[in-house]
């Protein structure tokens, strides 16, 4: 896929996602706050990363992509709530997101951390009750989606690497520290959705495994991006400073390992996430060139 | 059942429960002070009462109570998610819970919310991996549980009754809104509760009904009670200061209807929850002494 068919195949993608997401939340016997703080942060923008990822399984695999809605705006929820208490004054303290106040700044601290919670409970309901409904998923492979999204989600995935991440603040972390964290903080939850992709287009044991590894691999080059655009970004495009890493001492994949080496492991990680690919015949699909997107991204 | 009997069974109950809430935690893969924060509130005690109120369902339609285990594990830790976010200094500020130290006075603020957030993940992850592996549990059944769940405890549940009763900390309360946050914040976890029971029991829709509206009167009723013996009860006996509400200025029922009007609301509600129980047949289970318990508790 060309780069410039690649960039309408995101912005079809991006749109159709969010086309979904509001009328996703339930509103009846909600209180107005409670709705207005969920659907200020569902909506404040992002790359919808981890939608895109379930939408783009089942299209390699030649499955309907509309059976992925649900669970990737589920994944999207508990992307969102996460990033609401990640920004919380007892957490990171951060004012803006996005270029946009944090929820608790909008809503206060109250409101917002109800809002994580029930972004949170609602992405369970949610692939719960949609799928319930569906005749082309059965109520097995809902069980599974579930279990999977909950043990990437919480102790042993994302809410375990932010605690690490916030452990590892006050001390001098080592590489494999470093790891620990980007895995389960942001790795966790792609692997999720290219998993869950993956159940729902019913692959079989070797494409999950290539996913799974695909999923592991860019994960962790998503933050090396991230730490390399910290150093040498364009703060106009990110739409947030640069340098903020080096002067919080913060460990990154630059301090740790130079720019140089961090660029040189950046692109190897993308070769071996295109070598999963293959292996289970999944390289001409969208999964490819979001690879190059991970690597190459400006914001 | 008599009163000493019914005390028996309640110790022997929550024996029973807390001997699994523990081991449903994951280990492995987790950060230590992150566990050891969701055991500590785990384990803090409490009258288990969700639990219990599954494991009756199943005694009372002759079904095995250890297929309600995994279901009212889930419950508990749902339940106790909701007092650790509930306690931190945006929420109600409390540094006591069950006259010990709330979480965040023991593990700080942001690894209380972890926690928090942890213990809600697991809650559903746990339901989906447990009935899983079992053979007596449909995997419709598991969807259903998870559904149900996410219903009562989310935004148009519990988290939806905690919104509004923060909301109404700064106005004067009517009656039907006192209503509206107590049915929400404590019965719609009891209604899971039961009729998560009935789906693991397969109950007839009759049935179904019977519960609910059992935990919807049991529920408001258990509120009544909390609101009588703040005014009336033994500080000793509660482990907690009584008067607090009326210094506060709370609305309660004892503020807004008087204490003789409310002490018989509550008998009513008693009396409606027995009578759906005769409705669905339930009337010699647990259910019914439970009923009394609620209304006769002094702590």
């Amino acid at each position: 896929m060309a780069v410039d068919t690649f960039d309408t195949y995101l912005a079809e993608k991006t749109a159709y996602i969010e086309e979904h997401l509001v009328p996703a939340l339930e509103r009846e016997g909600v209180p107005d706050a409670l709705f207005e703080s969920m659907k200020y942060s569902l909506t404040a923008g992002g790359k919808r990363l981890r939608p895109m990822l379930v939408l783009a399984v089942l299209e390699a695999l030649d499955k309907p992509v509309e059976r992925g809605v649900p669970f990737a705006v589920a994944l999207e929820m508990i992307h969102t709530y996460s990033l609401i208490h990640d920004d919380l004054p007892a957490m990171d303290d951060d004012d803006l997101r996005r270029g946009k106040p944090t929820n608790h700044k909008v809503f206060g601290e109250a409101t917002a951390i109800l809002a994580g919670d029930a972004l949170l409970t609602r992405a369970f309901s949610l692939i719960a009750e949609s799928y319930r409904e569906q005749s082309d998923v059965p109520a097995r492979t809902v069980v599974n989606l579930i279990a999977e999204l909950g043990r990437r989600a919480g102790a042993t995935g994302m809410v375990g690497g932010q605690m690490a991440d916030i452990e590892g603040e006050t001390k001098q972390l080592e590489l494999s520290q470093l790891e620990f964290i980007h895995q389960h903080k942001t790795g966790d939850l792609l692997i999720a959705a290219l998993r869950g992709g993956g159940y729902l287009a019913e692959a079989s044991e070797q494409q999950m495994q290539a996913l799974t590894r695909y999923g592991s691999c860019i994960g962790l080059a998503f933050q090396i991006q991230d730490d390399i655009l910290n150093v040498e970004g364009d703060s106009a495009k990110l739409g947030k400073a640069v340098g903020s890493d080096a002067e919080k001492q913060k460990a990154t994949y630059p301090a740790l390992l130079g720019l140089k080496e961090s660029k040189e492991r950046l692109a190897s990680l993308i070769l071996e996430a295109k070598a999963a690919l293959e292996e289970a015949g999944l390289e001409h699909s969208a999964l490819s060139p979001l690879a190059d997107y991970v690597q190459n991204r400006q914001k």
